[in-house]
């Protein structure tokens, strides 16, 4: 499980069936402690938390948490938006992302 | 999940029976933020999506998700192809893929 | 599973509805050979252990040990607080951490 | 799923019983792209396929495939060997390895 | 699945109780091919091969394999110890590890 920040999306008509209708979010990990974003991107669905560009949020990366996410457990999936960081509390300050 | 590009395939006459039939394709990871191919080529096999060479393609890499691709509860598989990717939307940017 | 220090936590608002009621912590891997923490940080979900900042805990990182954690089959959730080190022994040396 | 190179073998007495049998090899993993060596060498079980020294080979890393190959639901295991692979095209140029 | 040398071990008096009774063990990746400690060091539970520091052991991390190889479905685990290594063949040398 890890803090991103949702920085695009892509778009695939061709694509296996238990995908269709949910968002392909491009996210990028935040490092909570250096407030930086760190590695790669990678690709994040999105069901049902209404996530969009700019919003900091929390992923889980692992198939059967990805498919109660979306509610479909013959979704082929295994990233998915869990909740949107309102804030993070770090060495006891504070700091606000939404 | 991750997005990347189709840059080969291999061939193996000796596998799991449960693998026949499929294709195996070499495919490198495409870091969408910076539009560069990053780490390392893996192998992803393709069931039914009909991805080929220099085709930007959605990765899933699971086993549970990889078997419904396939649509065999008995391959043994990890990684497969789950769509191709036509285009991305990125920090308010389009780029084409297809 | 790995050994990690808690350095924070976040709030989330809007999350999947398995996640309310769970403290998200935020945690950094603690490489306790060489007493150094290293990597990024990543989150982990503590349910009844009751770790705060400040505190060394064992982090197991797989969908079915944390839901195990949790109690809560229906949770999306990887990673999770399974205890608090009080001490280590390495080459011999006693580290107390608690 | 990637492509690794046999490159040895370990012994272990004592061990789980359900790894009784079976081969376990020493494997590195080969960027087919640069056909370099990549990376630190991982352990890989051989049930059926015959690998041996010098061999390239599909190597899943998954525990419920793994099971699959080894056709032994009780086998901790999580590293298989699925295939020999005969030869590669990438980029349209052809390389054969066995 | 890797190999890796017993380093140490931790102690925690607060933790799931399906942990209790198996040793806690700081492990470190050993890369055969160069014979080096790589990476950071790791935790992983033994249940029953009786590891201890100094052996070189075969790991597995994966929950279903550790809950095999601790014999309890309940236990939230995912890096268990299910071999001691003997000795390796590498490139046709032999190496004894025990």
């Amino acid at each position: 499980m890890f803090v991103a920040k949702v920085i695009g999306n892509v778009w695939a008509t061709r694509k296996h069936k238990h995908l269709n209708g949910f968002k392909l979010l491009i996210v990028k990990p935040l490092d909570t402690a250096s407030d930086k974003l760190v590695g790669e991107s990678t690709m994040a669905v999105d069901a049902n938390i209404g996530a969009g560009p700019g919003d900091t949020v929390l992923i889980i990366d692992e198939g059967g948490s990805a498919r109660k996410i979306l509610g479909d457990s013959k979704s082929p999936v295994r990233t998915a938006v869990a909740g949107i960081i309102d804030s993070a509390n770090l060495n006891g300050k504070e700091k606000k992302y939404a």
